[in-house]
């Protein structure tokens, strides 16, 4: 797939500059570099990873690519030395490199830094091009899946702890960190959990503070601390009878079901979009789609992986869904006089339909 | 400062596009956003954050930047709806944007995306500069310094408890697990905790896996999980008597007390290397600075604050230590044949001396 990508830019070196922490630079390396690195991969066969001296051993045993090269090994600290900058060294360091390999044009992904793409254009032909990793990430392999469904459960079983003590810690700052530290013990690390109350939560990306009122919104996407993978998940749970919230709730969550239920391979992601957009606006709420700033105010859903956040998005676009993508489904409605609702969950589109990674009752009323 | 700099390079605005993770856009927005955003300060007194309609409430509330507008504000989705690409369509809104503010010349840091830059340039001069707000954050204010002590605290805190441990738990995934645990209910989060043992540990980034064996290279370096700032800290701990180890970490130990010695404001960051290096040549053993690839292979310190790696480097560079910079000082020795020791510590250049944040013995040793 790269090579395809190469032959059609007419060029000879895809680059990522990035660390172990970017996505895609862990998803094609393997690499785990808390600094970072120089990947080349080429049409001439080229497959090399430039690290600091002191990474090169474990980027040998490590990484999946086949050639290591270390900065010392290409005359970094010479050409240091000689410019006294170690951004400007670097990027010729890189440039002799590529030169070495008779390098006229590379392909760099959206976010490769400007201090050295500034410094190609002046040797060699550059374009920005989609990381092609972006892409081949959206289509999760069987053991991805598994990685993805092992957080899915963690998550099950902080929301059952979050429900068991909800009635005895009664500040959202005191439930997020009891629900982080069920999680953390249990392997996963969530931060910036959602557990948000009353009004405040007609803001979705407001964390929450303060005593629970009528509902609380719970969100949490933690990350396995071992392999690295997100899942995600929402509930809104009824605290004191709220008619409003509730009736938004259930509009909700029959706009969550009805986009659920059309998810499959071959759909168009604002197919998707549109119906939950339908089953608002047919119930009286506004949405996004007809420009509006209150009621649906954000995208359906978006894939989940290594990030929490990566494509596929669920939005107005005309991305087609494909068995093996994982992606979140999760309409809410917010109103700044009465609160936001949402209710979210991570599913695999598979060939008929779509598994529910995150199965667990959607409507939950918790009075005294 | 900013003013200066703009001038100094005859432009009008700078530019930073980073999410809430990015510290210099964190350190000069104060806002927490999850996704990237679009930062401007212009010599017109220009001082604006874009971001997603969203987030606009919230900015207003949370950031300190004067003035909030929203992608929808500015047009992105007509501009979408016409591209049908999500990066050319906020491409062209900034470029729009910075036209109606009549730019000409802008600048931006090293790390700003490509995807950007590249379009930018079709429309302006652009030119990459250093980060202005890196070198405002090597100088830490007061409240800055409190928030670094707080985790210098926690960390004596986990290595007393690691102490306590390291006889019950014999393997370093289950030291590391416990250790990380321990903080995270304290408050702060610590990744990739290095407890490291034996010939292993001759690699001074690998996390360390196995049994104990004659000795644990133990390095911490958490966040805390309300301020985010970070502190860093290393310890050597014989377990077993080893003669050559012994002798490392003795030759380390009076590497790092000479190199703390110096340390004051006006001092060279060179001179500090310079000066451990010395040590340790002295002893007979082999260092960077001679081109070796064991013995000491890596830099004496870095900056630490809200990353943990940042300006400046203790190396073999011409920066000048102010008060005010927190930095560590980690001299280490690592050979294949015998493994790896260092101690660390987290120190404020004050005007006559340095103030060690993370006072603990360091010769340490816990023989049964």
């Amino acid at each position: 797939m790269l090579y395809e990508l190469l032959n059609k830019h007419n060029a000879e070196f895809f680059l990522q500059y990035a660390s172990g922490k970017d996505a895609n630079f862990y998803y094609s390396t393997s690499f785990k570099i808390p600094d970072p690195a120089l990947y080349i991969i080429g049409n001439d066969g080229t497959d090399l990873l430039v690290v600091p001296e002191m990474e090169k051993d474990r980027a040998e045993k490590e990484s999946k690519v086949k050639e290591i090269a270390s900065l010392t090994d290409l005359g970094y600290y010479e050409n240091l030395k000689e410019l006294k900058d170690s951004k400007e060294a670097l990027a010729l360091t890189f440039v002799n490199l590529l030169k070495g390999h008779k390098a006229k044009k590379i392909l760099i992904p959206p976010n490769f830094p400007s201090f050295l793409s500034f410094y190609f254009k002046d040797h060699f032909e550059v374009e920005v091009v989609d990381n092609p990793f972006s892409k081949l990430r959206m289509i999760k392999r069987r053991d991805e899946v598994e990685k993805i469904k092992d957080v899915s459960n963690a998550i099950i079983r902080s929301f059952e702890y979050f429900l068991k003590i909800l009635k005895k810690f009664k500040r959202c700052e005191d439930l997020r960190n009891e629900v982080e530290l069920f999680l953390f013990k249990d392997g996963y690390l969530a931060e910036d959990t959602i557990v948000s109350s009353g009004k405040l939560s007609a803001n979705p990306h407001s964390i929450g503070f303060g005593e629970i009122e009528d509902h609380v919104v719970f969100d949490v996407f933690p990350k396995s601390r071992s392999h690295g993978y997100y899942s995600d998940f929402t509930r809104t749970v009824i605290v004191n009878e709220n008619r409003e919230i509730g009736e938004m709730l259930d509009a909700v969550i029959e706009a969550q079901e009805k986009a659920i239920s059309l998810i499959m391979d071959g759909v168009l992601a604002k197919e998707v979009h549109n119906a939950v957009c339908d089953v608002l606006e047919s119930k009286g709420y506004h949405t996004i789609r007809k420009k509006f700033k209150e009621g649906l105010i954000h995208s359906t859903g978006h894939g989940v992986g290594l990030e929490v956040h990566e494509e596929p998005r669920i939005f107005e676009n005309d991305e087609i869904l494909k068995a093996g993508m994982i992606i979140t489904v999760e309409p809410g409605l917010y109103y700044k006089k009465i609160g936001g609702v949402r209710v979210e969950d991570t599913v695999v589109v598979r060939k008929n339909g779509c598994e529910v990674l995150t199965p667990y009752p959607k409507k939950i009323e918790f009075f005294d």
